[in-house]
């Protein structure tokens, strides 16, 4: 370990986290810096800056993913990557994303400042990454970046993806300056690793400081839209209307119903609705929801997915309306690598900490790219009482510091060890 | 009756009709021409051009009601009001409100045309009047003008009022020029006269030409909020979910379950639903609901509204969230004055229409005004298939010159009567 590195970290990760976290802040409303806009492109920019100011180049390609690159082993050595996103939920918490980036770029630093010492031999290059829309806030699917990076999201359907009004990723990403790949972005790394805050209560109840994610749970994201007629709210005969927000109403109070009876133990929601044209004397003529159901058993899933499509079409022939289901998605569980998990257990239980082998509900950039076969780890520090996607998240700065520690320590042996000797089996 | 007067009339509707239909129309769409928006702005000014042509002169009061006045009988005389709105709602109908405006428009212009003839002795001033943000759609309550205009709504309350991004309506309503009163805004006129297209199948049904409306329906308009905490949509337990937008549904459902069974022939509706922060990955924080429930029977509706309100607290501790009641507020059902109606039906018979008395369940500007002691007259022609608030609303060619020829003839008959003899009682 590098104890003395380590507390110089911290000092540096917080000054350069409070820069990112003042991008897109209001007071008492937390950070909302949602993908492509223009607190985004502040961000990328200090982000940037600051890597190029400690040696870094920086690349990005076509879906706007920020590579800070450190080739310390020549062009034809492997690529170890390490971060996750500076994007945020609207009125979404600071540490959610910009912790893993920023954390990783305090590392790289640390050990650019070893190199040529005894104390650091890369045989590897390393990037940090910041990738593009993880959250799903503004544009979805979430993990839009490391999805077309892995292959997962072909690239012309992640630029054409439209937000709420309307505006395809691919233009709001030019607004900011993003208008296509540049010459040298890193090719697919042997490994990636990334640190996140754990957006749940376990490590905090477990009294842990660190956690190992084995792999995360399957999701069935479902958008669906009632379509109906508009019409006056006053003398429209109610015989004669057909309400696609009655619908949509009927579907998600049904949904919770359902779904709570019948399958208690998955998380669901419903938590984006669209209404058209939303004025109060204009019966809604069409309403978009988008529903999730999240487990670990995909079976399941699909049979209470089967259940929710049956009930919303209920919901549709009760109110006279037209039931479209835009998207229906599966994210499968990961698996994450065996091999790194115990690479990061070692570096841990070095540190002091007994890592807690744990599951994520939530998706990460880790899993698509573990999912796209990239060996990849994900190390969770505590979130006070499990809060996310709310200004009130919070993670103390020795968890920061523990994260840290360990992320830096793995990624030195990563970088250090010469191919097909990386991981602990 | 001036059958001549009213052909040329209804040519000379037509062109000014299509000029303001075209304002804020996309096809397939109808018309978006929100309460002060830059489209509202655009009618207003055309209908202001056209009225100047005409020889009026334009007032404009501080909420930005528009005057264009005609003093055919001196500063001393009284003043008879005809008019309307310009503004529509979202991807509205043609007619709504503009046919009003512009056929009492219409109306001036042929009785200018006869002025220092036998035929025409005006005894009175006439302004043509064009109402601000009479749909609600933009800022509610609706029937903003009016209400201004009338007294029952405080003029800095209206100007304060704010639409779903925020923007004032006093500053929505500078932004397109408008920034106070003129200096000669004409004082409350003894009677006001408007003609509207019907928005329902009673006309239509009955195989009539004319309506004259007798009284409305109250209307009770609840605005709730849940308040529940933003959380993620994922990792968080079921328990600790506190979920605005599933209490909104359970109230939404409710409300249309317990209305439909209890007072099955009340209007209900709610229309217009604004989530936060609606993203998909955020347990949403707060939903607010705007509620309709029309009826002729105040006390129902007080009852009807207890019952809902008790159910929408249901909703709120059933999820764990809170309810906040934003406006709760009953428009009470108006009885039009009786001597006007007598008129517009001699009118009518006149003209060879045999008018049907009848209630509107929607409120109009002349429900306000006629609620303020304004005795005022509210004349209906047939909408087809009652289609309102929507791109397909119509109405025949011949509807709309019947409509034209009654309320020319009720306006020459009201602006040539001397104080007191206006009326038919």
């Amino acid at each position: 370990m590098h104890e003395t590195a380590a507390i110089n970290d911290l000092d540096r990760l917080t000054a350069i986290f409070d820069r990112i976290s003042a991008v897109g802040a209001r007071p008492g409303e937390g950070v909302t810096r949602l993908a492509a806009s223009a607190e985004d492109g502040a961000a990328r920019a200090i982000f940037a800056e600051w890597m190029i100011e400690g040696g870094a180049r920086i690349e990005q390609d076509a879906i706007g993913n920020q590579f800070a690159c450190f080739d310390w082993a020549g062009e034809a050595a492997p690529w170890v990557f390490a971060g996750s996103h500076l994007d945020t939920q609207p009125r979404g918490g600071r540490f959610d994303g910009a912790f893993g980036v920023l954390a990783a770029g305090c590392a790289a630093l640390a050990m650019s400042h070893d190199l040529g010492t005894m104390r650091f031999k890369p045989a590897c290059n390393l990037a940090v990454v910041n990738w593009t829309n993880e959250e799903g806030a503004r544009y979805q699917p979430s993990l839009t970046g490391s999805g077309v990076f892995s292959g997962a999201l072909p690239l012309e359907r992640a630029l054409a993806l439209r937000d709420g009004v309307g505006v395809e990723l691919g233009a709001a990403l030019a607004a900011i300056g993003i208008t296509g790949a540049t010459q040298n972005v890193p090719p697919r790394p042997k490994t990636y690793v990334e640190l996140h805050v754990e957006q749940g209560r376990i490590l905090n109840e477990a009294g842990r400081g660190i956690g190992v994610v084995e792999g995360t749970w399957a999701a069935r994201k479902i958008t669906a839209s009632w379509i109906g007629r508009a019409a006056h709210t006053g003398p429209t005969p109610m015989a004669d209307r057909r309400d696609a927000l009655l619908a949509a109403a009927q579907g998600i109070a049904g949904f919770e119903a359902v779904t709570a009876q019948a399958y208690p133990h998955l998380h669901r929601s419903a938590a984006r609705l669209v209404v058209e044209p939303n004025s109060p004397n204009v019966v809604v003529e069409r309403a978009t929801v988008w529903f999730e159901l999240r487990g670990l058993d995909t079976a399941e899933l699909d049979r209470a997915g089967q259940a929710v499509l049956a009930l919303f079409a209920k919901a549709a022939s009760d109110t006279g309306t037209r039931l479209e289901i835009a998207a229906d998605m599966l994210r499968a569980p990961a698996e994450m690598d065996a091999g790194l998990m115990a690479l990061v257990g070692e570096a841990a239980r070095s540190a002091g900490f007994e890592p807690l082998i744990m599951r994520s509900v939530a998706g990460h950039d880790a899993v698509a790219l573990q999912n796209s076969g990239i060996a990849s780890a994900l190390i969770f520090v505590p979130s006070v009482d499990g809060i996310a996607h709310h200004p009130d998240e919070f993670t103390h700065p020795e968890d920061l510091q523990a994260g840290l520690s360990v992320l830096e320590s793995v990624l030195r042996r990563l970088v250090e060890a010469p191919a097909g000797q990386d991981k602990k089996d």
